[in-house]
C-alpha cells in the first residue's frame, strides 16, 4: 500500500489478464506481461513485453524485478517455468496444476487417484487402441487431443462405428488423443474455487453453463438449487492436493445430482466472469489477493447474475447500456467469427427480476450477425 | 465497441482519473491525461502528458485526436477551454459549469437565481466590507477565499469581532473574498447526478458525509431518512441550467430536512466514491457514459456502503483485507500527512449489517498514525 506496490507478471495479455489488471491496480498491484502480440486487451493496463511465451531472452526480460508470476492459459511451456524457477521467482498456480491440467489423460488419472469423479476414459495411442476403446466405452463417446485443446477445438464426437475412420483422420496428427465417454447430462456446472498463499480456501456458489457450438454462451451466478457442498468437497480436495495458489476452475457435468469432472482450469475462468458485479469479491480479484498473499475476499453473491458472452461482433451498445443492471465489459478486440471480444452481465436483486433483462440481452446477442 | 474505442482526454492524473479509466476500459474507451506530476495515479492506464496546464504547446499535443475531454478538477485554466475551443474538442462538463464553479459568488448567485437555497453570503472586497458584512449577516460566519479553496484550505471562521483582524491578516492575500453565514446544520449530504449528452439525468440517492479538520472522513451511501426528493428538485433544476454533461456534485447542509447548498463540484466526487461498490452503476462509470454519449446507467443502490478516507498513511492493509465486504482502493500515491491516498469501502446488505465491519475499518484506522 505505497507508491510501489508488487510487480505482478502475467502470462498473457488477453481478456483474462486485462480483468486481473483492471481488479488488482486498485490494491496496489503493477502489472507486467508478456504477449507475442503487440496490441493485446491487457496491454495498456501495465508494462508489455512483446515475445513469444518460450523465448529465452524474452522471458528473463519479462522476469527481471517481479514479486510473483501468474497467467492466463494452461499450456505455458516448461521453458517459461523454468526461467522463473532459475530466477526464484514463485510462480501462481504451481506448476504442478500446469503439469495436471495441460494433459487430459494426466488431469483425469489424477482426479480418480483423488476419488474426484469423472466420466469413464482411455488413453489412445493408435488407430486399433481406439476401436479397442470404442467398444470399452461404447457410444456415444468424444476422441480429443490430450493437450492443447480449448472450446470445442480438438475433438471428434463418434455415435457409432461409422465414425471411427473419420474421427481418426481428423485428430491422429494432433499428438496423443484420449476417448471420453460422452456422458448425458442435465446441466453443465462450474466451480470457482481460490487458496490463498496461508493454505486458506473460498469457494464460490457453482455457476451454471450454457455452450452452443463448443463456446460458452451464457453463465448463471449464482447455479439454482445446485450441489454446493459435493462440489465444494471436490474442489477442496483438489486444491489441497495441488498446494494451489490461485483461482482454480472445475467444469463439472450434473447427472442427476451427481458431479462428474468435465475438465479444470488452473486459472480464473470464463464461467467466473459474472462475479465481477455478481459477488462480493470477483474471481479477479481473488486471483490477485491470493498471488499477492493477502487474505481471501468474501465469494458471497450479490444478487443474481447472468453473464452473457459476446461472440464476433458486438450487437447495438447504446441498447446494451440502456438495459437495467446491464454491465458490458469490453476486451477491445478486432471482431471476428467465433471469437470472444467481451461480455455483459446483467445483475438484479433475484432469479425473477434478472430474467427479462437478461433476456433482452439475449435477444440482441442473438440479432447481431454471429451471436 | 471495438478495437479503437473512443479517446477521452482528462485534465489531471490524480486518483479521481484513474478510477475514470478502470471504469471506462471496460467500456472500450481510451484515456489520455495531462497532469505536470509524472508519477500521477492515474498516468499507467492511458498516455500521460506531462506538462502544466496552461502549457499552450502540451495542451495542443494532449488534445490531438481525442473525442471529448473531461477533467477531474474545477480549477481547469481558460488557456485550457480555449485550445479544445480552437481545436474543436467537446469539453464536458460544459466551461460554464467550471465559469460558475470556479467562484464561490458566482456560484452562490448562480444557485439564488434558480430558487436554490444557499446561506446568505456577502462579497468581501475590502478589509471595511468585512466588517460590514459582519454586522449583515452576525456570527459565526466564514470567510473564505471565492477562488481556489478546498478540503477546508483558504477560510477562517468568525465567531466575534476579535476574529476580524486575524481572518482578514490570513486571507486577504489569496484574490478576492466571500463571506458566508456559518449555518449550525444537523448533518451534511451530498448529491451526485449525472446528465447525458441527450439531456437524460438520474440521481443517487443522497450520501450522507462525515468531515474532520476540513477533510471529508466517511460516506454513507445511501443516508438515511433523506430529503432524496428535495435534492432531487435542487439538482435537477442546476443540471438544465447548465445544460450540463456528466456528474456533478452538490454538497448540502441539512437544517432540519431542509437544504441549503454549500457547494457544488463539477466532476466526480470524494462522497460517491462509495457508489463503485455501492450503487448498480458508479458515478465514474456514469461520467464516462456520459461523456461518450452513451445511456445513463442506474443508480440503484446495492445494499449500504460506508465509504472511509485513508488519509496521510496506511492502515495494516491485510486487517483491511480480511474484513468481510470491505473493498480496498490504494490511489498508489506516496503517503504524506493530510494526503488522501486511498479509500475503503465497507458494502453490506443492510444498515444493520454493515455497521460492525465499517466500525472495524474505522478502529484501523484511528489506530494508524495520521487517521
Amino acid at each position: 500500500m505505497s507508491a510501489h506496490g508488487p510487480l505482478i507478471g502475467v502470462l498473457g495479455a488477453g481478456q483474462l489478464g486485462r480483468m486481473m489488471a483492471l481488479a488488482g491496480i486498485p490494491l496496489g498491484a503493477r502489472f507486467r506481461f508478456l504477449d507475442p502480440n503487440p496490441d493485446s486487451p491487457a496491454g495498456r493496463l501495465g508494462e508489455l513485453v512483446v515475445a513469444p511465451y518460450d523465448d529465452a531472452d524474452a522471458l528473463r526480460r519479462f522476469a527481471e524485478g517481479l514479486d510473483a508470476v501468474t497467467y492466463e492459459f494452461e499450456n505455458v511451456p516448461a521453458a517459461a517455468t523454468d526461467v522463473f524457477a532459475a530466477c526464484s521467482i514463485p510462480v501462481y498456480p504451481p506448476p504442478e496444476a500446469l503439469r495436471v491440467s495441460q494433459d487430459r489423460l494426466v488431469e483425469k488419472e489424477t482426479l480418480n487417484d483423488l476419488g474426484i469423479p469423472t466420466p469413464p476414459f482411455v488413453p489412445v495411442e493408435s488407430f486399433d487402441a481406439l476401436r479397442r476403446a470404442c467398444v470399452e466405452l461404447g457410444y456415444p463417446a468424444v476422441l480429443k487431443t490430450r493437450r492443447f485443446g480449448y472450446d470445442g477445438k480438438g475433438q471428434a464426437r463418434l455415435y457409432d462405428d461409422a465414425d471411427i475412420d473419420p474421427a481418426w483422420e481428423q485428430l491422429h496428427g494432433a499428438g496423443p488423443l484420449i476417448l471420453e465417454s460422452f456422458v448425458t447430462f442435465d446441466r453443465e456446472l462450474s466451480l470457482l474455487c481460490v487458496r490463498g498463499r496461508d493454505g486458506a480456501t473460498a469457494f464460490y456458489p457453482l455457476c451454471e453453463n450454457t455452450h452452443r457450438a463448443g463456446i460458452l454462451r451464457e453463465s448463471v451466478f449464482p447455479a439454482e438449487n445446485a450441489p454446493d457442498d459435493q462440489a465444494r468437497a471436490l474442489g477442496g480436495r483438489l486444491l489441497d492436493h495441488l498446494d494451489y495458489v490461485g483461482v482454480l476452475a472445475i467444469e463439472f457435468f450434473d447427472v442427476g445430482g451427481r458431479l462428474l469432472v468435465n475438465e479444470i482450469a488452473p486459472r480464473v475462468h470464463n464461467s467466473g466472469h459474472g462475479t465481477i458485479e455478481g459477488a462480493e469479491t470477483s474471481q479477479f480479484e481473488n486471483h490477485v489477493r491470493a498471488v499477492m498473499g493477502l487474505p481471501l475476499g468474501s465469494t458471497r453473491p450479490v444478487g443474481v447474475s447472468i453473464m452473457h458472452n459476446i461472440i464476433g461482433n458486438w450487437p447495438d451498445r447504446a441498447a446494451l447500456l440502456a438495459i437495467d443492471g446491464a454491465h458490458v465489459h469490453d476486451y477491445e478486440k478486432v471482431p471476428r467469427r467465433a471469437r470472444k471480444i467481451g461480455h455483459v452481465t446483467v445483475r438484479a436483486t433475484s432469479r425473477d427480476a434478472v430474467a427479462a433483462p437478461s433476456n433482452t440481452v439475449a435477444e440482441l446477442i442473438k440479432a447481431s450477425a454471429d451471436g
